[in-house]
């Protein structure tokens, strides 16, 4: 098996974009090839949530490498929900890890702006299984991560302001990344007082509806950040089959093959992309990555132990709450900003990070992927 | 690398189906498991194309691996239009010859009836390339290939009667398969007299709207049959950007790839399923794939030469024309017949087929993969 290296990276600004998901597409990709000096591309995957349903296109793989002008190499599109970025990042590293492919430019994209709103909120739903009643019956995202919220609080003892205080972190690392989606300062009054979504989340608690691409290059050997592992687990997509609704089964057994595969422990890890879909979310993933013990990810937060000076900094770049969640590029998104950190050259830069790890999870924990970096020649 | 092989195959009988899709993949999957002999599963790979615009369903890959009860092993969806099914299965094939997995259950599904026939022509209408002004000035894919049809009856001297002629033996032979969406006697007369769609085709020259699923069981060893190559290829998906409208490079170059990787030539092959979205792009595949000569396609079905007894015997399963073509489960319900031709249990059985090869077009071309088989022991 060889070693696998991101050798350049691209994205778009997050937020409304006028742009077509074709064009947002070839601007990430145009950027990180560059960045990697024109390097010959072998394949090309794309991950993509809803095109179909909310951009009217599909074959988002043949389109963008005839555009980029790369000839008839492999492409294709992959879909795991919100974590179909991961998923394509995972099947470009294991193939340049087992020699099938020598580069592979791997692109996530989502353009969600334009639609009516329940047309999107029905699209998104799309990463429910809707032969349950669970759909049919109103359940929604923020629906599912609110009633994990309220019991989660009721278990453990944490508040409402802990909930917020992920929002507000993540707010504030946003406040230094102009790719983000929301600038602009907040405070936790503000995010409190927000105009409720589902009880207990407020606005400022779920992630906002984004336009966005972001792409990454993979070539075999160390002439980059360096990918260590790859873990992906799936879950059932049903809250009614859930054992434990304050467990996330994939997201744990994604970072369990993740960890096993690289060697290197929580404790190893400098810094954090993680899947802050709502805030609920972020506190069970910072659990479930075993960065904190179960029940006690809110006292992290309390303790500001998820920032820089702490234990772990998590989603430093704003996260899917700030930064913006355009579905497909999240994933790509996130391991941009780990690549960034362990090249020097991040928003909100953790010094000396020599390890970092990104996490993607779809639907309602239907999929996860954990990918573990480690900075060049580190 | 590994041997690989298929060791179990499983069908939904093609045409209007009242299951849901979820409920025709795990019956697919069923059969192939219970044929496989229950071995334990490393993954899951769904090859589907418009389960969002058409069925309000994503995230394929964790609802059939949860409704398995396969547990938390990774799972996805690919997509590349018509050709989701070939790009699935070779994802699958890459990473078990790789060591990735040892086993992966690859299963390809479409629900297509349900909604207006409109929203059905705009959702296959997503694999064209959709900023361009060619679907927006009316370019439909029966219009697209009628356009070749054209062209080709203008440059080579074909009749309207050779493209008629596909469509027959492909209705002659699905009236041997049970699992067929057509197996109605009809005649060459009733082809060439029936409604136009786009001229030159006729309502027997375009494959139909169809719902069913397809699955395979992919396993290290040679117990089963022998997967020797995968090929794949991009083209444009813009008809303004193709050089000539009688080749497609990414036909050709897919199963240029796949010849080249297993040492195999097309005369070793003695069975072939290959992509008749319409009659007339089955003659265009024949030429591009090697079976005979460019422009020499319609010689070949005016002598009986992709029949029983002849060169070689194409798309003994009806086709796409008359077997059916629910988009997502194409691509491995061709390798199924593939499988069962060289496992000796296939309808319209060709006598001691030791080499079949199966490929799946995507769009007007933008993907095409060709993979190609051994029988057991040969």
């Amino acid at each position: 098996m060889r070693d696998v290296s991101v050798t350049g990276r691209g994205i778009t600004k997050f937020g409304k974009n006028t742009e077509s998901i074709k064009n947002m597409l070839v601007e990430a990709c145009r950027e990180a090839l560059i960045e990697a000096g024109r390097p010959k591309v072998d394949a090309v995957f794309v991950g993509n949530f809803a095109s179909g349903s909310l951009a009217n296109q599909e074959i988002l793989g043949s389109m963008l490498t005839n555009e980029l002008g790369l000839g008839s190499i492999p492409s294709m599109k992959v879909e795991g929900a919100c974590a179909s970025g991961g998923l394509a990042f995972r099947q470009a590293y294991q193939l340049v890890k087992a020699g099938e492919y020598d580069s592979v430019l791997v692109a996530g994209a989502e353009k969600m702006t334009g639609p009516e709103t329940e047309t999107i909120t029905n699209a998104i739903n799309h990463a429910m299984d809707n032969d349950s009643s669970e759909g049919a019956s109103g359940l929604t995202f923020p629906g599912f991560f609110g009633v994990l919220a309220n019991r989660y609080m009721y278990e453990y003892g944490a508040e409402r302001r802990h909930l917020a205080m992920v929002s507000l972190k993540n707010r504030e690392y946003a406040m230094n990344n102009p790719m983000a989606q929301f600038q602009k300062a907040t405070s936790l009054e503000e995010i409190m007082n927000a105009r409720p979504i589902t009880e207990p989340l407020g606005l400022f608690d779920c992630s906002p509806i984004s336009d966005g691409a972001a792409a990454v290059l993979l070539e075999k050997g160390k002439d980059g950040v360096q990918v260590l592992s790859s873990g992906q687990a799936s879950g059932t997509p049903l809250m009614q089959e859930a054992d434990d609704l304050l467990h996330m089964p994939a997201t744990y057994e994604s970072g369990k093959s993740a960890y096993e595969a690289s060697g290197i422990s929580p404790e190893d890890i400098d810094v954090v992309e993680l899947h802050d879909c709502f805030s609920m979310t972020e506190i069970i993933a910072i659990e479930e990555l075993g960065f904190f013990d179960k029940g006690k990810g809110w006292v992290a937060l309390e303790n500001d132990q998820t920032k820089h000076g702490g234990t772990v900094p998590v989603n430093t770049s704003g996260g899917l709450l700030s930064k913006g969640h355009p579905i497909g590029a999240t994933g790509i998104a996130q391991i941009i900003q780990i690549v960034d950190q362990l090249n020097g050259r991040a928003v909100n830069q953790v010094e000396n990070a020599t390890h970092g790890l990104a996490q993607n999870l779809g639907g309602t924990g239907a999929y996860s992927t954990v990918h573990i970096f480690r900075k060049k020649g580190a």
